[in-house]
């Protein structure tokens, strides 16, 4: 029986990043459609797809006919939606709060600063010199992850994963956020607590086939 | 019998005035407390403010000796916890995942790239003049807002407010970026329905009494 979920993607894109992992896991099969970020002015833009996604940013879900939008929206659509043993949301009132806001910290406040939109626009219209524009990079990844390392590092309910032993909307959000820093080279010696749930994170088979060099549309070679 | 709830403000503060809003929609008393971002370095870099809150970022919301961060997460929780008659999510698990989209459209992609400390590092590293800073606040706030007026005038279910005929957490998101679109000389004739929408919110109290400049730390006259 084929899935009603499809998902509009792009390899590099963290926004669909979080979207995969949770797919895989709440063990959805979904069909991959991938919008190539960079070929040319960005397939993003094309009218096609911003029909489904009028501010032209992946990812997109396709749930049957209905249409989401925003990673962290459709993950929690996904939560309620698809119920399953797997929850990526806690139970108690208070945790949830705790996860979205470990969730919405890096979504609201580190990736959009670097999203490629974003870095065009410092190069086009400001003349932002490639150098300068890593050192913006590594200044709002860095200081997202200090303040994220004290948040998790001093919070008893920290446990393997960012919420108590099992994952959650929180890791489906730090892990694409290394994955960028690695990228941009920011130095992670000073977050242990972030190293070490991405490594727990990364230890399933989850997160390791969403990633970016996984998918079908990443670079080969 | 005073509140449990204490809110960590500034009156000129976006996500802050989201939670005013959603404090007042539902009718919970709370005391105030205001972080004067621009006095100095900004109060947020207090040892004992961010000790609340990492991030060094308004609003934080306690509940009783529970610490509340990120302005959408403090709404979601204040939903969840105070059941009362005014719900700010709906009761359907798509109609959420709407509403969660607009507010995230809102609070991803529009509001970050206007904060303060945004502005300040293009200013401070940069040396974007001001002009240019405003022509940077005008993009990104107006090619949100395109998205968003997409997003509201094909839906069916927008109604007086952003989803149906009662306010949402999308509402909650969408007034204060009006006020910040306002406040950068964003023109907004191609936005009917989000003017249409602002303007049915500010008909109510419990959007008026959130509004900066009805906060006791808005400097007078």
């Amino acid at each position: 029986m084929s899935s009603p979920l499809v998902l509009y993607s792009y390899w590099r894109s963290s926004a669909a990043f979080r979207v995969r992992i949770a797919l895989n896991l709440k063990g959805l099969a979904y069909e991959l459609r991938t919008v190539n970020l960079v070929a040319g002015e960005g397939e993003q833009h094309h009218a096609d797809y911003r029909r489904l996604n009028p501010q032209g940013l992946v990812p997109t879900l396709l749930d049957g006919e209905r249409v989401f939008r925003q990673s962290l929206a459709i993950i929690e659509y996904l939560d309620e939606a698809y119920d399953g043993e797997t929850k990526l949301l806690p139970p108690v009132a208070r945790d949830r709060a705790r996860v979205r806001a470990i969730a919405l910290g890096i979504a609201c406040d580190m990736h959009p600063l670097g999203n490629q939109r974003v870095l065009k626009y410092l190069d086009r219209e400001f003349a932002v010199p490639e150098v300068e524009r890593q050192r913006w990079m590594q200044h709002w990844i860095g200081s997202g992850f200090e303040a994220l390392e004290t948040t998790l590092a001093e919070h008893p309910s920290t446990g393997s994963f960012c919420e108590a032993d099992r994952p959650t909307l929180a890791d489906c959000c730090l892990v694409p956020q290394v994955f960028s820093a690695q990228r941009w080279g920011v130095d992670l010696a000073p977050f242990p607590t972030v190293r070490r749930i991405h490594a727990a994170c990364m230890a399933l088979e989850a997160f390791r086939r969403a990633a970016p060099d996984a998918q079908p549309d990443a670079p080969r070679g």
